[in-house]
């Protein structure tokens, strides 16, 4: 299974590729932050993270793309622009058919530490051990992609089976749709 | 000035096209509503609002779009789609190279009833004398669409011509990036 985790932001975006399944070693297939400028205007900021994910999406091919669920009990301004990069990711995947699934940050924390209320620290260190790196992947975005990746392969395969198929569905109803 | 107005949401996404200049009268072009199934999954109900925003942007060529600026004192389950169908629709916009403004829904209110805190009849009685309409345009959400775009007609002409050159520019700066 590869899975794309994105760790969402306008100004940091982000993303890593881990391939493997639950119960075996997994292997990073790759990491990186997708950057946008907090001077630029919204929109074309909006169409560099699209560029952004798309390259991700060409050159990786996930079957599953994994993003962090935002709240907003946090910082207002934040995350209003957390969520809408989310929604851009999210976009991209579906575009394709390729099954999206959130998931909370104490859920991912919970994942690769075994405490929902880790540290970035704690995440940095356990995400190196798990695909066996020689150091924390910088900046903390890039390592919390990771670990969100490693998440979703850890959890429910079952789920991610059906959520497949339910997903594929209506990507076909959807191309359907534009064809007509 | 052809001005699309577009309400976001996920469920209902509100869209309307004004053509017209400040001071003189003015002219709808369209109003509708793009809807996506509330029990569908996230990413296919993004999905099908890009290809809802994208056939009024080819019918319409319109050369600014107007969105609501989204606040998240709100609820918070509606606030966060609302961030995302928003910023769909700026994805969209800014792909073209089309100016994103953004607007608050008190600016609107007032721009075309006079008071910021003037309620939905109001808001849509006043959409149907401006525009010469026969009726209030239904659900809400359209209304509010046209509103939207009156509201970016009227609102500093001088500061759309600036905001325009910027993007240009900026769309083409992005251009230049895909193909590089």
């Amino acid at each position: 299974m590869r899975v794309l985790g994105v760790d969402p932001g306008l100004t940091r975006c982000g993303v890593g590729v881990v391939e493997g399944v639950a119960g075996r070693p997994l292997t990073m297939r790759g990491v990186g932050v997708v950057r946008t400028p907090a001077d630029a205007e919204l929109g074309p900021r909006l169409v560099a993270i699209e560029r952004g994910i798309e390259q991700w999406l060409d050159e990786h091919r996930p079957e599953f793309v994994a993003v962090e669920r935002v709240f907003s009990q946090h910082n207002v301004r934040t995350v209003m622009g957390t969520a809408q990069a989310s929604a851009v990711a999210m976009l991209c995947a579906a575009r394709r058919g390729i099954p999206v699934a959130l998931h909370t940050p104490s859920e991912v924390k919970a994942a690769v530490t075994g405490s929902g209320r880790a540290d970035k620290a704690q995440v940095g260190a356990m995400v190196t051990r798990l695909l066996r790196l020689d150091a924390p992947p910088k900046p903390a975005d890039a390592a919390d992609a990771l670990a969100l990746a490693i998440c979703h392969i850890w959890r429910a395969p079952a789920k991610n089976r059906l959520q497949q198929a339910v997903q594929q569905q209506a990507a076909l109803q959807a191309s359907k749709g534009r064809s007509a």
